[in-house]
């Protein structure tokens, strides 16, 4: 678990999330060229529309639903809620962001999270199935019915074709809905080590969605329902939980832009590259990784010294101490400076040079 | 209840509702000019800390909590949640915005709405003391504990000093919470039958929020919480609903620069002078009101042929009808066309004396 | 609404309601006989096996499921769990036991109960099409899914078969669930004024429970439900409810025996001739009834002197004041003394005599 | 986890639980004695209030709060949402039985369980700060409130005072709320282990509840709530939850006799006695216990050969599968028959004998 001094930029150049910046330029563009038409409310604009069209014409149906919530947590907790009933549970690994970072949303739907272990971040079908053996006793248990997983996970690895395909035929056997989390699904599709396009998620999800919020956008994630009957009360749950805007064209302008030719993937790309930057500049210093650096996230092991210095001139989580190590969590975008990734590694490097001589 | 052809403006000019335009210019200058700085996420940045500084000095007051979330409906989930114990209750008219548009958000978060008839929109104390008499037989009845009011209403009306005030007291005799639902609170206090102001409410109410979607923002409503116990507890509640958004910051840029010397008021003045125009310009045709135009909404008795060539110029709700005749509802704004409502009114009056001609 | 004094019965007779007494001597016999017997938990134990084949064979369907739960309140708030889906909503009267006597549990289950005004503590074709007319704002409203009915009504009144009839028809055509709360299906199903058999009930509506608790068990519910898919998953929600008792065979082996032969029928019959007593000697002494006397439920309408003296030997509720009268009800059960009922009547006529007297 | 042929007792004796016989004869005959005479409902009958006295008397505290629910389940949901806040938490091992065996009851409730791995079936201060240290991320991590521990606990391990006290040390400091499952609190307080009275639970805890159905009666556990406040409006949670018995009578009855002298621990007693019979007479046949048997649950450690011819004659959970062994649960209860124990602990005796010879 992350501790850290309370993430304070301004002076110090950040890397402490992926979502310090506003909107994309094109996209803030786009709001502006828009802003004074008049358009149907609650996402029945023509901006929602024509984003919902691009996202559509970019997975290769048109039968498909595609809602935008404000939130990725609204966009977990509306998904979960329009899946189960309410004796359903949902299994999830234990780094999982709905069992981390959404303050009991799911829960406070009423749905029990089952947690395992995680494998690289991920779930397997093993544990998966680990999960199902150990809730058995009905009624008396939960029945686990949703599989929630993230790509790119929480620590950002990413799932293989092959890893996804296995674990959609467990869901098909054991009749599981399968649910992606796609908050940095852009960086996970642009990652070296992906097989995969959007096309594939779909294919091989049952429901997905794709975040804007830490991909360029100001706000905003796109859910994508492939379920007919489930896309056709989709906007009942959105509304309820109170993530239907007056003014949907707000996320209609954004997602209309992202999915204009390839600026959704190009920002992902501009992201996965500084975190490349940053990860093999660290390990040229001689300092270690503790998870791949796969797609924009780096989790870096160095030395205290180190970090105290490096704090001086940037922000980042310390994610865990280790005696006189700590990993360090660093986050890049599309908008993060060249220079500042430069520096960073440059100091790491001085500090490494400095401190092989006095030993 | 409204019925309706489906709302789609375009070529048609529409009054049907207060959020078909995008953002004031003023507010989107200061996203574009603020864009590219890195901000702390969720609320803890400086465009939010100053929006909160700012309607703390304009209420009087530095120690109550302001909270920012996406929408009307969150705003109300979640300050309803917030306040009540599970078996606690809502008093509300059976007008409410909570009662009639939000998909059961205050049921879906586990609370009973006792429903009273409006008297012109509002709830009195004598209504509220009716529900409170019909609601006694405890443990075996929820216990009304929240009372709901929206100013201005449903329907455009405004509570007076007086009749705040006397709702207040009864809410303190009887140990009730004073909820307001300020959506269109800017119309409310600029109306010119107002004797209030936002220090009145906040002094007279317990929390309340202030209205930004219906008045010049993207999105976003402030919610304002006095008592520091639930104030300091009051973001769990947001992040649990899914609305503490990564980039607090696209609301917090919005709210500083409405409440940056008396945009927030003009753009409100502006909304109910269109609605005087209109409604003045209806009865001078020889028209009756449904309810009196206090606000930005004008609800206005039209024949029926009218109402059929009024519409192929413009958009609006036809809420009732009644024989040959029918309620409609005419909304207007800070970016209503001046061109427009002169047009509308004139073809009122044209339709008036062709048929008295006629007649 | 009724107002009353607390009702504290012990030296005066009480016709409060229909639970003062414990269980029909032969149900506390096979209690009695079957306690030493050693028995699965949960419901699947040899009595619970029993009771649920001599309901079936009762209503002709092996195939239905039948689950016993200890209350009224929670037969309701686990049917309509079972039933809904978080966005869906109820249509009821608002004198229905789940408005006004459930504490808002089917509120805290999540779910909107649009409430519309009873005929004769009925609902109607006509007032349900009203209720979905009102909500027809989709997806801005919750979805009206379910409706709920009582067989006896809250008032004591009872639904014909044509009634029945016209509302399934309508729920079919509409695809609403059609749920009947049977807390007194007994006394229903043997009132003067009954054509149905609980067979009809089976066969026209979607699910509906058969009251113990009010008719001879010391608790219990067993609620019958059609559908094989939610019948299978019925037992998840019970338990999640809490009210999957250990030791089920309490509830099985009352129902066993109420469904042995006509009993269950025959407690029913005497709570009605009891009423039928106390309703015809009001009215033979010269006072009006408020509502027909068609169940175990009798609304007199008395003078506030007359009843100032009943109270003296009796304990009721006194329902509603009407200037210097009252509507007071009178609940009689299978275990009603026949003597209280004659002196109740024998003390309404003395009164009457000796006020006719002195007028 | 337990995976055992599904538990069909009958002509095999059931050591499989503690409610598979009905009620204790002196529970019983309090009931048919009190069948009869009127009372007023829903827990306020005289037989509930003498029980409330009875138990008030042996907590040594008239000032308590104490309730009658139906079951455990319910006992623990109820309790839980009483004490908690949307965004709150629970934090318990991961065998409570709020995670294992109530179907998601707590979550149902809007509640997250906060998981820590068991100590001999317990929580301890060290994993409780554990707890707090890993869900520390206000507001983007649900708060733990509320401490729940079972005694005995699902594994038959008690507390000792020293560990309770340290516990509630930590929960001042951290002001957490201590809530205790007692549903098998007679075993643990007549535990040769014990040093402990129910008074020292009463102070050491913020509520705990007193199982019934485990120990004598067909159904009721008593929770007692020490907050005068929480206290007041208890019967409207229980009310909600439809655990508000219109016959309360047939919990207080119950609960009376229970606590009429020492029988609710003479019935605690005798089933640890039985207990220690299985316990020593398995161990002295040389095999080994899977847990101390320190109340009425025996985990032992039987190779399959000897399972297989038990369960010739008994009923009984397989627990956990090890090779050619397994762990079996035994139950015993106050109702437990000597001679049945004596005859499993023989048949251990004969296959060890047998087994040696051959070996």
């Amino acid at each position: 678990m992350p501790h850290s001094d309370p993430p304070s930029p301004g002076y110090r150049y950040s890397f402490v999330d992926d979502y310090s910046e506003g909107a994309h330029p094109q996209l803030l563009q786009t709001l502006i060229e828009t802003n004074k038409t008049q358009e149907t409310g609650y996402g029945r604009d023509s901006l929602c529309t024509l984003a919902r069209q691009r996202i559509q014409a970019h997975l290769g149906r048109d039968d498909v639903g595609v809602f935008f919530v404000p939130s990725g947590t609204s966009a977990n907790a509306i998904s979960i809620a329009a899946c189960l009933r309410p004796h359903e549970a949902v299994v999830a690994t234990s780094s999982a962001h709905i069992v981390t970072r959404e303050t009991g949303a799911v829960e406070a739907g009423g749905h029990k999270i089952i947690q395992v272990a995680p494998q690289d971040g991920k779930l397997t079908p093993q544990t998966i199935r680990r999960a199902l053996d150990d809730n058995w006793h009905f009624p008396h248990m939960a029945k686990p019915k949703l599989v929630y997983i993230s790509n790119a996970t929480e620590i950002g690895t990413i799932y293989t074709r092959q890893e996804l395909v296995a674990i959609k035929r467990l869901c098909e056997e054991k009749k599981l809905i399968l649910f992606l989390d796609g908050a940095r699904i852009g960086t996970a599709l642009t990652s070296h080590k992906n097989d995969m396009t959007m096309r594939d998620i779909l294919e091989l999800t049952d429901l997905f969605w794709i975040g804007g919020t830490k991909n360029g956008a100001l706000l905003g994630e796109a859910v994508v329902v492939k379920d007919p009957e489930l896309a056709s009360e989709f906007e009942f749950y959105i509304k309820q939980h109170g993530s239907l805007l007056a003014k949907g064209r707000i996320m209609g302008a954004q997602f209309a832009e992202l999915f204009n030719g390839e600026l959704y993937y190009d920002l992902a790309r501009k992201a996965n590259a500084c975190a490349q930057l940053l990860s093999q500049g660290i390990v040229k210093a001689g300092f270690t990784m503790d998870a791949a650096t796969e797609t924009n996230q780096t989790f870096a092991v160095l030395p205290l010294g180190l970090i105290g210095r490096l704090k001086e001139h940037f922000n980042f989580y310390v994610w865990e101490n280790r005696d006189d190590q700590a990993v360090v969590r660093l986050l890049t975008t599309w908008a993060t400076e060249l220079g500042q990734v430069d520096k960073f590694v440059q100091m790491v490097h001085e500090w490494a040079v400095e401190n092989s001589r006095s030993a």
